[in-house]
């Protein structure tokens, strides 16, 4: 095992009706900024749900934050914040309006000129932050218990992530029952999300730390089951309050304690929506098959326990089993709807080019656990999901 | 699933070398109380490190924290603390030092007239705590990851639990390698101890919790594994690791979250530690089995799934299954070195009156998920033991 720190202070309220708790865990005298994207939480339920329980709170709202959040769109949040004396944000929705929020938060105190240097410097000179919460309301990125985010700028169609200590949600309502509307292409994409976290912290090389290993494979498995049947079942509560949890687990920090990390298949897979516009998981479809039978041999170790362990695959010789536990990947992106070949989004060979290009700009010219993925590698990768 | 809330603001340095970091997570002009037990950690080099990394900070010294923490010794800290100017407090050893520190930190800034109350109120009544963090030399109770402790006040043979919001450690420190010199009576009761507060959690009714129980079986399998190798290679670093976390892991928070919980083992083993001064885990070891034994229906479910999943027994009838599957965790305890049964500790049948006298002065009448484990059936579970 390797060495590692640990420290997640975020508070979960996990349940049915956990919403009205937002008036034990908010400052009772706190101006609230309620931060939100679309208009799906006042069709729901849910942006009632939440100004019933802050009460008689001050709260100002900011909507209009899109997926892939934009630095365009949060820097008028921090205006917003500037100009009124809000105390405390609340994000409600998923993954993107957490970001989104994340960066406002740290961006409204930044010491700095221009918060575009948060970005650049990935978090390292986050030295604060406005204190929020969120209410989750589509499980996914797992933002709503760690300290990440991830912002686009539109005018120069970059795709970047950042990281902070200060950056935590103070706390996170996660109400399964807020998730049944969802649309089946959201829960898919939230189930391949997800599932592909694990995978990033997990098929690596073994470096003999089986708790970290059986957690993440508790995980993979409980996505392959619970997964299919939150679409075909969108209001058993169960289902949706296990795919919210895994989705939550899974990158929380947790199962990377003390384990090689990869992530080269979410960098590639950034660049593809910030040129093509593709969801985020998608993109992670595409590119994670062809990435595990692109380094088959640097895998090799761990996509043999995947297979036996995650697929139940311990017959045949190794070879024969790592592929079908790769191609069982597939399989399961596929049965959660996301489509996994370039073609499928009339993405071709000619298209390969400029996602290499853009990787060299960004300097993701040496990803994955061993920073072997160089560009080649990434040409590689990207010809075989053609 | 059930609701829940999950909170742990703890933050863990897991690792080689990490007590150096102690310079990073203690406040500089800090006058840090470093409290400990016995002499163990001034023979086996950890507080000449300790004492390294706090470098130029004040320090004071309280020694003399027993296995089973008592009143009356942590009320001599309370003391000196009220009569010196100490802003931090440093545990240095096994989970009676962290839990008897957790108590102290509470007691020194307590309103009430007699901090015993905080006990008798079972920490309800804590509104503050000083801060405290801890270094880790012995992996078992999960105190260094957790709010709660126990206490003993000698004069009335009492053992009593508490916890709080504000009892959490800031940090804890895990150096694997400061548990190579421990006895091995004490790792062989520290894998016990772990392993039942997986079962305690666990071994209840299924809810439809498949990552929590996944994360439960891991645990359980990984003690399995690393217990007896920890036996057997003193200084296998990764060993020494995954024994470690996977204490940590056992009593955090994480593997509750969402599902009902047991622990009328514990309740009835600090009755034989209060009464008879057995070590905790023998305690749990004598209890366990019996425990299962007696709750055979109340458990089926749950004992087929444990014995397919943990000890992969597949075959056979559903009673055998899980007669095999007690009979396992019996001989694990046996094999950790940890006897199983009263006789082993010179306790009969004429024992056991007392024992459920001293449960019932405790109001322990309603044990158990269901609180169906009654006096009679705590003395079912006593007699099956002996």
């Amino acid at each position: 095992m390797l060495n590692f720190d640990f420290y997640n202070p975020t508070q979960i309220l996990f349940g049915k009706g956990r919403i009205a708790d937002l008036n034990k865990v908010i400052p009772a005298e706190a101006h609230v900024l309620v931060l939100y994207g679309g208009g799906s939480i006042k069709q729901n339920g849910v942006f009632d749900e939440v100004m019933a329980a802050l009460g008689t709170r001050t709260v100002t709202e900011f909507t209009g934050i899109e997926p892939n959040p934009s630095y365009e769109t949060l820097m008028k949040a921090v205006e917003l914040i500037k100009h009124n004396k809000i105390d405390f944000l609340l994000a409600v929705g998923g993954g993107s309006v957490i970001d989104g929020t994340k960066f406002i938060a740290a961006a409204a105190l930044f010491d700095g000129e221009d918060p575009w240097a948060i970005l650049e410097k990935r978090g390292s000179n986050v030295t604060q932050a406005m204190p929020f919460g969120s209410v989750l309301t589509l499980p996914a990125t797992g933002s709503e218990m760690n300290n990440g985010g991830v912002v686009t700028r539109k005018s120069i169609k970059a795709k970047m992530a950042f990281s902070s200590r200060f950056c935590f949600p103070k706390f996170s309502v996660l109400d399964p029952t807020k998730t049944y509307t969802l649309p089946v292409r959201q829960i898919g994409n939230g189930a391949v999300d997800a599932f592909v976290h694990v995978m990033e912290q997990y098929m690596t090389y073994p470096v003999n730390s089986p708790v970290q290993d059986r957690f993440a494979e508790g995980l993979l498995k409980t996505l392959i089951e619970e997964g299919p049947k939150a679409l075909a079942t969108p209001e058993d509560y169960d289902v949706r309050a296990n795919l919210m949890w895994c989705a939550t687990m899974a990158l929380n920090g947790l199962i990377s304690t003390g384990v090689p990390q990869d992530w080269a298949t979410h960098m590639i897979g950034h660049e593809l929506t910030a040129l093509h516009g593709l969801d985020h998981a998608q993109t992670l479809a595409i590119v994670l098959p062809s990435m595990l039978r692109v380094r088959k041999e640097a895998k090799r170790a761990k996509l043999l326990q995947y297979a036996e362990r995650v697929w139940d695959l311990r017959t045949g010789d190794e070879d024969s089993r790592i592929d079908a536990a790769i191609a069982r990947t597939q399989d399961f992106f596929e049965q959660m709807g996301v489509k996994t070949r370039l073609a499928d989004y009339d993405l071709h060979a000619a298209n390969i080019d400029p996602i290499l290009s853009a990787l060299e700009t960004h300097r993701m010219v040496a990803l994955g656990e061993k920073r072997d993925v160089t560009l080649d590698v990434s040409r590689q990768v990207l010809e075989l999901s053609l």
